[in-house]
């Protein structure tokens, strides 16, 4: 293999001029200006339950400057879901959550619109409402969420069932291995635990927004500051009964996404089609707390068992998850959440996991998509395990890696597995095995480590479309999305990689369903690999035009040729060479037409498409497949941590992660996203929960909720980001995707580590002091 | 070949409703609200003819709201034209003309802009002008416009000579064939005479516009109310210095257009580069006037030889073209306008037609494109010979039309020629041969009939993309200008035949050089031909990717399958079917990725372009070539007018026109091109015409530069528009352009048709009162 010339290198983000500048366009800055604008504003309910006995709307209609008032009849019949359709975009006879969709209104100002809400009477009939899963999940639960769905709506994953425990159960995912019975058997040791996590919330900085107008065509032109641009132009197509050729869903950069999609464009779109103008909706950042689409929380049994020598026998698990009012994406989020468990070799599994419905607010992709509360769960149980054998916790899970080649435990065969070099490089760096120098005082200090990984999702698409230019510019078109990630950057790297040519020759048109070839979105770390694989095959493309267009010309074979820096040239004989724009000029003036190479002013248009062959679903009953996800990447973090022992305070100290992504495309960024994962994943172990009351957020904002400053997370000497390469066989140049398993063993790992610091163990998130110094306590007695 | 379902149809204008309820956008209309817009305005010379000696901005800059006041030395020294380049955008160190632009002011408001261009300090030393071409031509005239130019400025016609007869000519185009001398002396009757033409506007509604902004990654996007996208991109990029990748010019729906290019856009996009904020320039109708780019005035002498019988022997032609103070478009205009005249067979030929600078406003391309001029003369001068050899001016016309097959006057082998009918038709339904009514009184009432012609250009090129969508939508993007003409109709029908779809299902993209593919632009009557051409290649393309997809699962070979209305079927078992959506399902659930036709939410993307292959340059020498150009649309047009003896005052009574489009692709829209012809050919024989004084247009508004309103053109029972189909190869269905000969041989008609009313015949354009007037008076002495 050549050397390569770009990928690889930390170049510098191709936007980061216009992002510094403050010239950067943000979703939210597009449509400002379009004549006619009008602004939307919604009306929550302010019941977790309740029947909607009627709405009056007729005060707000006749306020000056309000042009529609909508509530939900206005809206098509259609209920939106990713597999289980319970939802409408405004509710219908009933509320269940604080927070459902009433009604919606369009005016002239936005002081306007938010006057009208308050002239729409609504009348309530409050039914009782249940929050906690387990209880929602019973089969005599005497408050069902859905009746009208229950004689269809269960799906075990994706297949509906009508066999499910209770009737606000949507989901039943299971995994079934071996006999667990059989394992636990012949275990030396059976460890049984119970770990929760909590509803979190994605905290982008941009205010989730959206700006949707009707085209002279009849073609729907939404703007929205969420990810999913093609998925997104389908719901819309869908739910209003819009062709799909007539929606077009735009984007520019995002001030953060993480997975949040708190769906403003619904607003916007129905009131662009109401009203046939412009529409701006605007979310509050405290409608962004409970419209927004949360981490869903799972309480986890897990119980294993182990030999002697610490071999992994059998793992039973039962996973309960709080949805919230409606499935959305619950059933994939619980499903794909399966796939961490897989980094271990375990003879015998039993895995059940369920979603219910509650009356508390929606959950849905969240960084990590599923795969860090597992996590929260197993990483502190191996911990257990390895201190009641006496065994070294590093030394117990590099006994258990899965290792290349092996079949994982849910049937895929294994292959770029960078985790034991991940958790050595990791457990080096923090001084593993080393004690840590005593502050004295009320401080424990303590080191913990974990290893996670996050798969990425095998069954969508990518394509890509590149243009060269006459001028050399190498432009390429993806349909992902440019969420500050950097995807952007990393794409224009394979272009440039591929083409030879500096980065400033690429150009990258993205954020517009009606120009860019289809793309699944940028979820599931995914971008890289799949769309990335897209991109390097549209140039590839680009480039068979070029050699067949050259080679007469340069008397050598297709197959000879290579381009580099403007010019195809022999590859063998670089003298022999032309430039690009050449290929578009006439050979010799009145020459024949036939003599241009590329027609005058023709287009050299590559296209590629990348999915992976062979992909089956998994078995219903038994969760096995043999191609189920794309790729892992794992990612070990070890911290050390100062637990105050008055008053319960956690301080990370000393933070490490070293995260297997393949090969980097670009360090930098990768750094990037490992430090940005430990913001998050710091957050979520210790700071970050919506603290809810009868289903009411009690904290929707900056003030109450608490997320890390840069005071919170370890700088300079104390934070480390290595990358661990594992090049994988189908990513391009090796590559694998960088964005999630940043943060998926964070909380664990800090767990662990107060565990060694202060012998105290917390299992339900976040780590508050309020829990740590109730267990320091309990622990003296 | 099969019936057509579409082709040939009048189906509805696409964009009839939303121009009709007032929702389509023009290019106007867009980037209003942009924030940071600033609003251009521009000083221009009031001489015609004038040093500048200094330019004072310093107190306009200092005015509140002014942002930007750029003098020629703001703008890269780079200058313009198509073949001489001799402009630049802001004049340095001269002025040409009283319009030449001297400074240009961007500010926050269009009073502030406007305010300010009143503080600039212009010190000019007024020089010796020249407005006569005849003078301006001569070796020793005194006037020298361009002398930095005068080493390289000629050409002959595109390439550069040294040979021209003055230091003012930019241009001589020759046409030798046979030998005139001899031909004159074979002649039975010799006729010479001298006619010609003046400076005439387009008059389109729309005011010219251009909005211009530079985005985030440093691209220029210019919105501009002018067809011909690409090469104003090419220009742009040229003219500032920006790579082509980096320049976008759309438009939306144009006001008119009628080959009018006043260019609003070099100012747009220099202040915006200046300033770094989105610049809107709206020229007023003043600015139209002069900085529009006239149609051509020229001065030709003709001297015909023709047998007693009949029989053109010579022909030598003399023309002087006043192209005003820059070349810009005259040396092709000069050349282009040539082809008229090979519509007759004439074995001896002498042509010699000169660009000449001169202090008046520049020329540019017109509904024509040179091609009335001569026509002005022929038809005229026909009649003379008719008349002088005793013989009905239609028959002596059809004796002399080139026939089918035969090589023409330049050297091309004709094909496609529907003339004779044309003029049979013309003829029969204006009653040709029959006397007029007389109505007494001072009323003279007469019939003329003429026969006129507009080629299409050849070496250009169309590019066209269809994308198939999942809905069965069939998308379509070209690169040429929806200026009113109907061209999205057109090309969409030629979309709905090629897939036998309904026209609903057609969606067409253009207007925006960043997503469409190349296309020189709608002129020359060129869009249905090769722009139609191309859409057509390009939904084969994607119909050739259906059929290779489908035939596997249809059980039969792509070469025999067929699609309709959102269906591919086998063409002789309809019944054997599947749906285009169809072809993005996977074909059962769980089944391989690879059963899917289409990767699921891949695309169907076809790809055409469309040129002419074998094209050469002409003879400079003697103006012949084998392929010169792609097709000749023919229209012969007859009148009856009535002149009023008393007062001179000419109205045309009822009118004619019958035109050889090929296969009409959309009969209304072609009878909407010829009654508008008849608009405009009315208004440039009888009405229209820029008065000059020393340079200056003395009517340059409405008010005073007056076309015909519906009362001066013929309605209802006295307004006739007849196709007459001949079909052309390689046009799509047949088809060939339909937009300039609709007005090519209306002036000539109105002529004769005045002369066999009232005796006289006027040789300069316009037709006034005052003219004929005087003509009648000098006949009766």
């Amino acid at each position: 293999m050549t050397a390569l010339s770009t990928v690889g290198k930390s170049v510098p983000r191709i936007d980061a001029l216009e992002k510094v500048t403050g010239k950067a366009k943000y979703t939210i800055d597009e449509g400002v200006g379009l004549p006619g604008m009008l602004y939307g504003k919604v009306l929550y309910s302010p019941y977790p339950h309740a029947e909607i006995l009627d709405i009056d709307t007729s005060r707000a209609e006749q306020l000056p400057g309000v042009k529609a008032v909508m509530t939900g009849t206005d809206v098509p019949n259609v209920r939106m879901g990713r597999v289980v359709l319970d939802q409408h975009v405004l509710a219908r006879g009933r509320v269940r959550f604080v927070g459902d969709a009433v009604a919606a209104v369009a005016a002239s100002t936005i002081e306007a619109a938010e006057e009208a809400l308050d002239f729409i009477r609504v009348e309530y009939k409050e039914l009782p409402a249940v929050f906690d899963a387990e209880e929602a999940m019973r089969q005599d639960c005497p408050i069902v969420l859905h009746p009208e769905l229950a004689s269809y709506k269960s799906v075990s994953f994706s297949e509906l069932r009508q066999d499910l425990p209770g009737p606000n159960v949507h989901t039943h995912h299971k995994i079934r291995k071996g006999n667990v019975d059989d394992g636990f058997q012949k275990a030396d040791l059976i460890v049984e635990n119970r770990f929760s996590t909590c509803r979190i919330s994605h905290c982008q900085l941009e205010l989730p927004n959206s700006t949707a107008y009707l085209g002279g065509d009849g073609t729907l032109t939404v703007w929205s500051s969420v990810h999913l641009l093609f998925p997104t132009a389908a719901q819309i197509s869908n739910v209003f009964g819009l062709p799909p050729s007539k929606v077009r869903v735009r984007a520019n950069y995002f001030g953060g996404c993480f997975g949040g999609s708190p769906r403003a464009y619904m607003f916007a779109a129905m009131l662009a089609l109401k009203t046939g103008r412009p529409v701006k909706v605007v979310f509050s950042r405290e409608e962004s707390f409970f419209r927004d689409l949360h981490r869903l929380p799972k309480v986890i049994y897990i119980k294993d068992g182990v030999t002697r020598d610490g071999t992994l026998l059998a793992r039973e698990m039962r996973l309960i998850c709080n949805g919230g009012a409606y499935a959305d994406a619950t059933p994939q989020i619980i499903r794909n959440g399966s796939f961490g468990i897989s980094q271990y070799r375990i003879p015998n599994v039993k895995w059940d996991a369920y979603g219910v419905y509650t009356n508390e607010p929606i959950c849905g992709g969240f960084r990590g998509y599923g795969n860090s509360q597992p996590f929260w769960a197993i990483e502190q149980q191996l911990e257990i395990l390895a201190e009641k054998l006496g065994m070294d916790a590093v030394d117990l899970r590099k006994k258990n890696i899965v290792k290349e080649g092996e079949k994982n435990l849910r049937g895929e065969i294994t292959h770029s597995i960078g985790a034991e070099e991940c958790l050595d490089k990791a457990a080096e760096w923090i001084g593993w095995g080393k004690s840590s120098e005593a502050p004295g005082g009320n401080l424990k200090i303590g080191k913990g480590i974990a290893l996670g990984n996050k798969y990425t999702m095998v069954d969508t698409v990518s394509a890509s479309m590149v243009k060269v230019h006459k001028d050399g510019t190498i432009e390429f078109r993806h349909g992902g999305e440019e969420s500050g990630q950097g995807c952007n950057t990393v794409l224009s790297q394979i272009v440039a990689e591929e083409f030879n040519v500096p980065m400033h020759k690429v150009k990258v048109v993205w954020g517009d369903t009606s120009i860019v070839p289809y793309d699944f979105g940028s979820v599931s770390s995914r971008t890289t690999f799949f769309t990335g694989n897209a991109v390097r095959l549209a140039c590839q493309d680009a480039k068979r035009q070029i050699f067949e267009t050259a080679a007469p010309r340069l008397g050598a074979a297709p197959e000879d040729l290579a381009t580099g820096d403007g010019t195809v040239y022999v590859r063998e004989s670089p003298e022999k060479a032309m430039t690009i724009s050449a290929l578009f000029m006439p050979e010799a003036k009145g020459a024949q037409k036939g003599a241009l190479l590329v027609p005058e002013e023709g287009e050299i248009l590559g296209r590629g498409m990348f999915y992976i062959e062979g992909v089956t679903d998994e078995d219903f009953e038994t969760g096995q497949g043999t191609k189920l996800t794309a790729s892992y990447g794992y990612a070990a973090q070890a911290v050390e941590v100062a637990v105050d022992s008055e008053t319960g305070i956690v301080k990370v100290l000393r933070w490490v992660n070293a995260f297997d992504m393949g090969t980097p495309i670009n360090p930098k960024l990768c750094e990037g996203q490992m430090e940005g994962g430990a913001g998050m994943g710091i957050g979520s172990a210790l700071y970050e929960e919506l603290v809810m009351d009868n289903g009411k957020i009690l904290n929707p904002g900056f003030r109450d909720y608490r997320f890390p400053s840069t005071k919170e997370i370890p700088s300079g000497n104390n934070m480390k980001s290595m990358t661990v390469e594992a090049p994988h066989r189908e990513g391009p140049f090796g590559a694998k995707g960088a964005g999630e398993a940043a943060m998926t063993p964070s909380a664990p790992a800090i767990a662990n580590a107060i565990y060694n610091a202060a012998g105290v163990r917390i299992t339900d998130l976040p780590i508050t002091p309020e829990k740590v110094l109730k267990a320091l306590r309990a622990s003296k007695k």
